[in-house]
């Protein structure tokens, strides 16, 4: 009998897998983690009928073959749980392989049928072939050990007499039998799930912007690179790990912008670093007021030498006068009259930018290309890239970009900034950006922040979105930081930093607290650094610098702020104050960061915690260890008391310490 | 330049469809609806940039190529919405297709700038090429127009001197551009999204099950289908439209069960239906005590023209005698002595059952035998099958049968009696069935009826899942019953009628309210008609089975009950009512249904409506006719008061009507 075309090949597979988590879009992209982490998997695993099912998790790098694997366990109605710790970076992949364990059935039921006192002659045979079948795929010792117990299972008896039940079921005969056992007609996902391993700074960061030419020793000149230099003791001392720079090429000079963004420009005015490419290059070139190549060069190694990566800025986009231009005119869309298509947002024009056509013929060529501007860079010691608005180029470019990137180099980190709407900018974290910016700058009250804090860190995005935290950036001066008093830069720098494993500041003008809009109602700087060079007198700022650098040594000492995923928002009596705790994965480190979001009065309330996730005894007094100001509470409790005034200290970073011994620990108590 | 073989083929699709719904595990399964359904469809879809996306749904019958389409259009933040209507039955394939929309993309740009005072020569002729591009696509007649209006944008001046603004942005010239505009780089769904399209009663049925055997109408003999016929004015009367018989093939005598499932059997007992097969033949054979072959086909057309279909029991096992046994040994699985392995739940045994062994080397005979089961049946035309326990059988073999058989014929409806694991059960949904069997039977409260049918009816899973709702079964004779008022059968009558767009009954035992349990504790009926002949007097049940009548009529006469989608529960002051709407598609019809859930007392309380969702003017009076006993009430506000004697009706089952005139209609109201 021909058989049935229609009929599957794989229709003896009898497990189904359902319902895998982590995964992102049934493994349309990968999902985010760092290496050391260990990954809990879950999943729904069945089959029909009673037969027993064993399941295990395996993964591999993508590149190898080899799949290591650990075993999933049934916690309850078809629901698998397991886990798995990834050491490598770079991507991964894994699955879950599940299939009907004849041996695991047989031995569940002879059980039964012992305890319920039937006659089990036969199942005592059908047994033994089930181990001798394993035998044979066993390598020789264990086989023999094996070929030993079937014959006694055959026989119906134990060669040292023990009780039927004992013999039959012997655990470690049992394991021995499972492991060499057949797995047919095993089940696998239905695809193989992806998975990116990072290193942790990938997800743990501290970043520092500034403008390199703003920070000459003398007044009137462009800064250097060797300038930049001059700043890295301060910037290491405050506990920054990523010092980034916008772009660092020869600025255009056609339709150039003056000063706060003026459509005229004086001869004196040094332009946008954004406005990329000139006479002297393009994105692989450096803007000769700065230095050298050798220069920058070495920069990159006095950074390395503090524990500060350098994140370069790209910017994928010309100034009329780039190179690219005139080289390659079949990469820019034209006008019908001609002329190159500048970048608009209707009825906005900006003169001064050229779009690439990603939709033009040669677009392959753009793309190896613009590829090409990051393996430059990288070849000089560049591991970190801030990308500027990579929501205005296609999202499969960038797919394919960092992939391939990282694919040379799992090193690499990328940051998205795409101030945009959330399907886009979630949308660019799946395709492979390690962090990217976020709504954080607007939002400021406690409900703002406890539902998109809350979000970011628990929801379904977690699995691959990494936010990193900005209180300010050269295009943002939010609202809040415009009050200006040292308590609103505070509460937002505790804020970035606490809530976020990784934040950044653009330093100099947070430092300084620099305040003042370009227009009231709007969040551009004045005399924005962007369009011009800046003089900053950062000796002024030493008192905040201090606080910054405290901000940074409790993160660095605290595990629990190295990650968002265990961040939890608790009640307190008082809108004015937010709560929120993190713990690390073991739980052995809890941080309690308690934040007064009014800088102007002293606010006080009660707190709520849910102490039983938290300490091993939640009955007894417990510290509360402020490890800003250095202070020690006792509290006791699920209900204590806080009390903070924003000129003194606008928030408690709690370590919490359950004490670790009493008076029965002393000798003289019996 | 050769271009790097890693970039993708699609490297210029720049819009993105994600979060498409409806769907089941990523297109993995089918969505199912009724024929006839509008198929709500939303999206998210962006690209990247500001030009504008358009983008629309595709659908078709699966075995043709060209689809239909219709519009999606934005809501808000990236998310899309359209709908289309399924006409005609048959598995069919849905997706969604963006592209950026020059044109659009161009026509809003040209507003804007025009608005702004800006000189738009340029972009007319830019618009003039875009429109010639579409009338080289378009019919003849359309191209005149187009090309027509081309010249005049080129030219910067509407022929009939019309204002610029107005001349440039002509909506039907738009219109017409649009629809011929080629639709560059378009993306589609990742897949293609399968959708199963039944007829209206694979959502909206009535289940009657009986025993043939026991309507014969002298006492001692054996009911047959000519007797069954004699039942159907009686059940049509009832308003059900379906009849579901246990299995009608002949029984077997090995192992044979006596009456209440004893071990012992005596020689005048008729064995379990469910026991398959014997030396007169097997699943495609009738029991000789019920008729012939030719019997059935006219009870089938005999319940046809009552507007009745007779569902078939098919339960894929087989009784020792069943010629399968002898015929494929190999499809069985032997036991280490040689014998076939029967049933077992260890340590119960089933050893007049025997299994199928799904993984047997002659795996894909038996998948076609099993199959070629239905077809015989349908060749007899019957349409509708109860499957028994097809959570022992293998998900694939399911997904395969039932796809193939309904390829067949798409009228086939399934129902899956698989009383098990959540996730089993939505499974089987997943790969076909049509209806499934669930948890009704032990959902008596109002908390657990209320969070179930909330999960059924607006859970993830009501794209594929569609409950049919039992109150007993011959296996099950449910606590609730067990109290064996009326009170209490006519409240899990009116529960499962009206909850469930499909609902059925084991009938005699259901109006002749039997309720005396096998065992204290247990829910197997007392000599359960399963095992023996039993006599029903059905003119006993007179007044219950006019109940019964007029709550079919109900769900008949009203569109609200077809379906579960609109079910929604609302607040009732007292916790033994329970009350909840269903409404149309339209929302021209809206039934309430409350329930007292305690039949032995009266209860009363104050219900809450969200009036505004039903009615157009919430602030007037409005009446709830009570279709059970035909009294009217008027109501008025969202708070009224509700009381019911369980003795003399445990329900109203309320149509919302809203007044249709006042005095302002008379004509002396001036």
């Amino acid at each position: 009998m021909t058989s049935d075309p229609s009929i599957p090949q794989d229709g003896r597979r009898r497990v189904v897998i359902e319902n895998v988590a982590p995964q992102v879009d049934f493994g349309c992209h990968p999902v985010k983690c760092v290496a050391g982490d260990t990954v809990a998997v879950t999943a729904d695993i069945f089959a029909d009928g009673h037969d027993l099912v064993s399941a295990v998790v395996k993964f591999r790098p993508e590149q190898t073959t080899a799949w290591e694997e650990s075993p999933l366990e049934l916690v309850s109605n078809d629901r698998w749980t397991g886990e798995f710790t990834v050491k490598e970076i770079g991507r991964h992949i894994y699955t879950i392989e599940a299939w009907i364990d004849r041996f695991k059935t047989w031995s569940s039921d002879l059980q039964k049928k012992i305890q319920a006192g039937q006659d089990v002659a036969v199942e005592m045979r059908m047994g033994a072939a089930l181990v001798e079948e394993a035998a044979n795929r066993a390598p020789a010792a264990s086989a023999e050990t094996l070929r030993q117990w079937a014959r006694e299972l055959a026989a119906g008896k134990s060669a040292t007499g023990r009780a039927l039940l004992e013999f039959a079921l012997d655990e470690s005969l049992s394991l021995l039998t499972s492991r060499y056992s057949e797995r047919h007609f095993a089940t696998t996902c239905e695809q193989d799930l992806p998975m990116i391993v990072d290193r942790e700074r990938a997800r743990f960061s501290a970043w520092y912007e500034f403008f390199p030419r703003s920070f000459s020793a003398e007044l009137g000149r462009h800064g250097t690179f060797r300038d930049c230099e001059k700043q890295l003791p301060r910037i290491a001392e405050m506990g920054f790990d990523v010092v980034y720079l916008p772009p660092i090429h020869p600025i255009g000079r056609t339709a150039r912008k003056g000063r706060n963004n003026s459509a005229t420009c004086e001869p004196s005015d040094p332009g946008s670093p954004w406005a990329i490419g000139a006479a002297e290059g393009g994105h692989k070139a450096i803007h000769p007021e700065l230095g050298t190549l050798e220069d920058f060069r070495h920069l990159i190694q006095a950074a390395e030498s503090r524990g500060i990566e350098i994140a370069l800025d790209i910017a994928l986009q010309c100034a009329p006068d780039h190179p690219y231009v005139k080289e390659h005119p079949e990469w820019f869309r034209k006008r019908a009259d001609g002329a190159i298509q500048y970048a608009e947002n209707p009825p906005k024009k900006y003169q001064d930018i050229y779009p690439f056509d990603f939709e033009c013929g040669d677009w392959r060529a753009l793309w190896s290309e613009l590829k090409s501007i990051f393996e430059y860079w990288m070849a000089q010691g560049v591991r970190i890239f801030r990308v500027d608005n990579p929501h205005t180029k296609p999202f499969s470019f960038w797919e394919w970009c960092i992939t391939e990137l990282k694919k040379a180099d799992p090193n690499l980190i990328f940051l998205a900034e795409a101030f945009t709407r959330p399907a886009v900018m979630r949308r660019l974290a799946k395709l492979g950006f390690s962090q990217s910016y976020n709504y954080f700058p607007w939002r400021n009250s406690k409900d703002e922040l406890t539902a998109y804090m809350t979000e970011l860190a628990r929801g379904e995005a977690s699995n691959y979105f990494r936010p990193n935290l900005w209180p300010n950036t050269p295009d943002i001066l939010p609202m809040y930081l415009q009050i200006g008093t040292r308590s609103a830069f505070a509460t937002r720098l505790i804020l970035a930093a606490t809530l976020g494993a990784s934040y950044g500041i653009y330093g100099p003008a947070f430092e300084l607290r620099e305040s003042a809009p370009l227009k009231q109602g709007g969040e551009e700087y004045l005399n924005a650094e962007k369009f011009e060079i800046r003089q900053w007198d950062l000796s002024a700022a030493e008192d905040f610098s201090d606080l910054i650098a405290r901000v940074n040594e409790i993160r660095r000492d605290n595990p629990a702020l190295r990650s968002n995923h265990r961040l939890q928002f608790h009640p307190v009596s008082n809108d004015a104050l937010i709560a929120y705790t993190k713990s690390n994965e073991g739980g052995t480190d809890t941080v309690l960061t308690v934040v007064n979001l009014d800088p102007h009065h002293t606010h006080s309330g009660w707190i709520d915690l849910p102490l039983g996730e938290f300490l091993p005894d939640p009955g007894t007094t417990y510290q509360m260890h402020d490890l800003l100001t250095d202070a020690r509470f006792l509290w006791k409790g699920s209900r204590n008391y806080v009390e903070l005034n924003p000129v003194i200290s606008p928030a408690h970073i709690f370590r919490l310490r359950q004490r670790v011994r009493t008076e029965r620990d002393f000798d003289y108590f019996v």
